[in-house]
């Protein structure tokens, strides 16, 4: 090593551990201002006053940095800074591991789900097209030891045309077969002022894809007491997600499930892809139970096993599942939705998994 | 040649012309069962007749062909019957230019929107943050020629405790404005609740990427007689757009303006990636006004003159851009905003062209 | 239902058998043609030939159905005969599994890849950096159950300037430790011409995403003995990754396995968006060996463990990883290589998943 | 404005002012030591004193900032310091405007490509399939005026028992039809072992979308003296575009031409999504001339003329077609080529915009 290396070197620590006591410095400084901002409700961030800082290093800026680069490291010093006062903000992301490290365990009736509890599993129409649809469906899955029962009545259909759902009718036919059967009755809320009939008559709503940023409908949701289950969005990332979740959490509902259920890409071969880094990351830094809607993220029958396995190797805390009586004149999603005997198989190729990660230790403690 | 072949081609041929007389005698007979079930107000649609069909020729399969090929090639001819039967549903697309051939002229107060008038341009702030804020824009943008003035009241914001705009009074502050100085209002509405304050104050409802599938809130802008703005969803399909459209033509209202925006893809460079073709294919595909949003497509300054000259040479009816006084501090979007000078840059860039386009001939005759 | 729907639906079944002997008659005749084409090395796709018997048969055309109904009908009947030629045709694929029932089991000198066999383990250092680095891994990894090698020699980097590989120095270094160690030797080949070079020092080739449809060198590859290990394109399609995989069985060389690691989505909390449905659409359609990469798709080291069980619960038959002595000072991919205490409590993690599979029944008998 | 908080802001500018001046105190130390591992031909970066010099800071730090904010602010530090060093280092990116400001004009025989200089067109059939169809291609363009023909003999196909092309007998025949009628002659390469024969017949090599990071390619491509264009891979960044130029022009070859040609997006009406906003930026920040393929982008011949138009509008220096004389029987591509006639009026409908931009003034310097 070059002996003026060496010296030079020696010169950087000094710079380095002088700079670190001036930095310590100002945190301390802009802390103290932080908490009179505080005490008067005032925001942290000024922008303005920022400007006037960063226009007074570049005015003394002699180099050899170029201003820009002044700019953006005081930018960099600025924000931890910030930062620092937001330590408390931060932990304010009531969806957080950081603020809640523990598992949220969602209680549906008597049905535990998160946590260290066992796998759920929701099965049910796409759409409730009939009173006797809903019957035999809710019927055989009860039979089959499923607790939640999901069933659309007010379906999002991208073309006007087509079948819209039946609607509050369609509520009261599932719940009065959830009642028959001791189920739980999962269905798709679209809009805040559909939020009495769904009180009355669900006993989770679920909040789909497109509707994972109509921040009217989560705050109206946030503010009540029954589990929302929330999917996530065809092109929405991670964050946007959580952030979504966060809504519902800032109103005061803790009784959230989130649904992973495929994002949009390029690929042909399956409708969409599922993401299950985005379970694994859902749980690393959220709280709450996560879960794999398995019909819509393939689009495929030939996936349903593979896809439920990998997601709950994945740390999955449920399926969601789409079963109807005849596919084939399902008046949504024929192509998807399994029959009877198809979901016994289903159910035999997946519940050895289903117990084996009931056992499950912590996947994310890596 | 093969004499061979040649023989066996002019069986073929034979064969071609004897399924060809077969197949317009069936869909004669079909076209008149379409009939009688249209007179009772039947769907033409019976997934459970055609399986039974489909059973019926397996049944009668003697080969070559595999089943599946068969049960293939009769759900082809099923389906044209069908189509033939819909070439009447198909004009049912309101949006389409099947239906109606001519532009669709947009009229915001006096300023038309559409066909061969020339390309309109809607500016304004992203937010509206203060009274002061807004006066300054207007008084600005309205003296350089601007007729349609932009601003956000409810904001859609990712995270809950972002700035979530001034609400109705922000509304209120944009209305006077715009009085002040002759311009027409546009602002986002996100929620079919906010309906009746929003047709007090302004003159176009726009409605976000986040809120393209939001039906309850196109059905209720449906019911409006005031231009809507629609702007495609982050991950919406071209068709998925334009059947967000058909939702507001089928309850009656046509003064619709599509607006894209950009779309989520694996660029970083770019906030989203501007689609050209889907402008043009609107054009193509419907009758109705397209703008670009040249502000959020990019997510960068340095693009939005190319931008704008590449949306006005595709055919694009106007360009929506974001004018802040002071964009280092605006409560949002504070990185693609420009202000005053760079706007008055942008509008020499640019007037050049739209002038241009003003003269266009028909671009989609090809 | 209307009597007259009754009486016209059995015209129809008249109808729908009478098509289907012409159509059975017509794909006989076609065969033979067929025949005759294929005794005389003639392709059996004519395009002239098809577009005069459209002419005729449009020519011919009187409705119901418009001209181009017609074509689009009888081009699916031209198809459906030609398709029947290619039943031949298609078992030619020879990575698909109705080709090759049975699971290929790729053999790496003593270790058996695929099928029932228990996953297999890669893992090594990004790249090949010095004798030391590649001597410190191979001994740690061998010494915890590894049995095949990776380190690149020639990089791959987006960057022209940036650290390449040690070239075929990197070869020997990494050959010599593998002998050590009793490792087999797994390297990337980028171009043909460097086929010699690696003939004489790897054990299994590796084609990076960037050469997935690096045709020259696939073409080369299938003509060696030697494994390869195939990874799918950045933005390849499952059905381009298989023909790919085509490209080298159909030159002779059927050991093949197929690597999937990470699609490039919007998502940007993980490096790619790694896609499970399709390792179990690799493993349903083709009869190959499929491994998951699970350093690269997610690019976190958090991911390594929950992606890992879920790549072994949804079948694939072996996982690659990257380990390095000290990743903070590695020359390439430092942010996503752990280290051997990490890789220690990765195995520990994972290894009770890994007998798992062991035993695994069926997946796909769905 | 509290007293106390003027009081403590005041505090923080001396602090602020301290900081530059140790900052840049320490940037002149970093860059003497810069200035000698330069001379010893030393790399600037060693992660190994970098995390030594964390570690020092991390020892000494006693808050306010926890160690992982030190850590980042010092590494923002230190790369400021490294960048600064590196400004010499991104000079050497040869693609960049700010080594080169001036565009580069890239000539192909007599044809000035980029700059000032008029959109060029190249246009010929995706593959060459006989002498005559190239004839009578190469007849009627260059009756047209086009100058540039293009043509493939190697083709890279997904299948690999579809049409490969004809290879060098196709290269002669596209070689003499160029000679015969004073064309220059464009075709794509796939391999480096091709080059000699390239070399003897082709004025232009064409690296196709597949090839973009096939290094070894444009290593050898940048060591020969003829044009090459460079196609943008589906789904490449433009940042991974512009580093394949880069490999090109570090060899010697400065005669560039990028050519961008639509990614991989969820849009299924067009083949690919044509990013316009890449081409603005290639032009921003490159100085190579930039094409558009409006064949391979949209895949629809509705598309063409606006895609052209839009090409041209964001500041294109020339457009790529498919042209054919039979679409319908090509062996590739027989979807998006268009025949002479349709191939005329695309020139009617586009030549009044082409004009025009021979006289465009400066896009980019907004």
């Amino acid at each position: 090593m070059d002996e003026r290396i060496t010296d030079l070197r020696a010169q950087i620590d000094t710079l380095n551990l002088d700079l670190l006591r001036l930095l310590s410095r100002r945190a301390e400084v802009a802390a103290a201002i932080g908490r009179i901002q505080s005490e008067a409700g005032m925001s942290h961030y000024d922008p303005v006053r920022e400007n006037q800082m960063l226009d007074a290093l570049t005015d003394a800026n002699a180099g050899p940095f170029p201003d820009d680069t002044v700019k953006s490291l005081f930018k960099q010093i600025f924000q931890a800074s910030m930062h620092q006062g937001q330590e408390r903000a931060k932990v304010r992301y009531l969806t957080s591991r950081s603020t809640t490290p523990a598992d949220t365990v969602v209680m549906v009736g008597d049905v535990p789900i998160g946590s260290q509890h066992a796998p759920v599993l929701i099965a049910g129409p796409c759409a409730i097209e009939s009173r006797e649809q809903v019957e035999a469906v809710a019927a055989h899955v009860a039979a089959r030891g499923v607790r939640l029962f999901r069933g659309g009545a007010f379906k999002p259909r991208t073309d006007p045309y087509s079948f819209q759902g039946l609607g509050e009718e369609g509520l009261r036919i599932g719940r009065e077969a959830c009642d028959r059967h001791r189920l739980h009755f999962v269905a798709e809320i679209m809009d805040a002022s559909d939020l009495a009939a769904f009180e009355e008559h669900v006993d989770v709503f679920q909040v789909g894809a497109r509707n994972m940023q109509n921040f009217t409908l989560l705050k109206a949701l946030g503010r009540s007491r029954k589990p929302v289950l929330l999917k996530r969005g065809l092109s929405a990332t991670i964050e946007e997600w959580v952030m979504a979740a966060e809504y519902l959490l800032s109103e005061g509902n803790d009784q959230v499930i989130l649904c992973e259920r495929g994002i949009r890409t390029f690929e042909r071969y399956t409708r969409h892809t599922l993401d299950l880094s985005a379970v694994a990351l859902a749980k690393i830094e959220t709280h709450l139970p996560v879960f794999v809607d398995v019909t819509h993220s393939g689009g495929r029958r030939d996936l349903l096993v593979p896809l439920t396995k990998a997601g709950l190797a994945v740390g999955a805390d449920g399926i969601m599942i789409e079963v109807h009586p005849d596919p084939a004149v399902a008046l949504s999603d024929n192509k998807q939705q399994i029959d009877f005997e198809t979901f016994d198989r289903y159910l035999d190729a997946t519940l050895y998994d289903t117990k084996l990660t009931a056992k499950r230790t912590e996947l994310y403690g890596f």
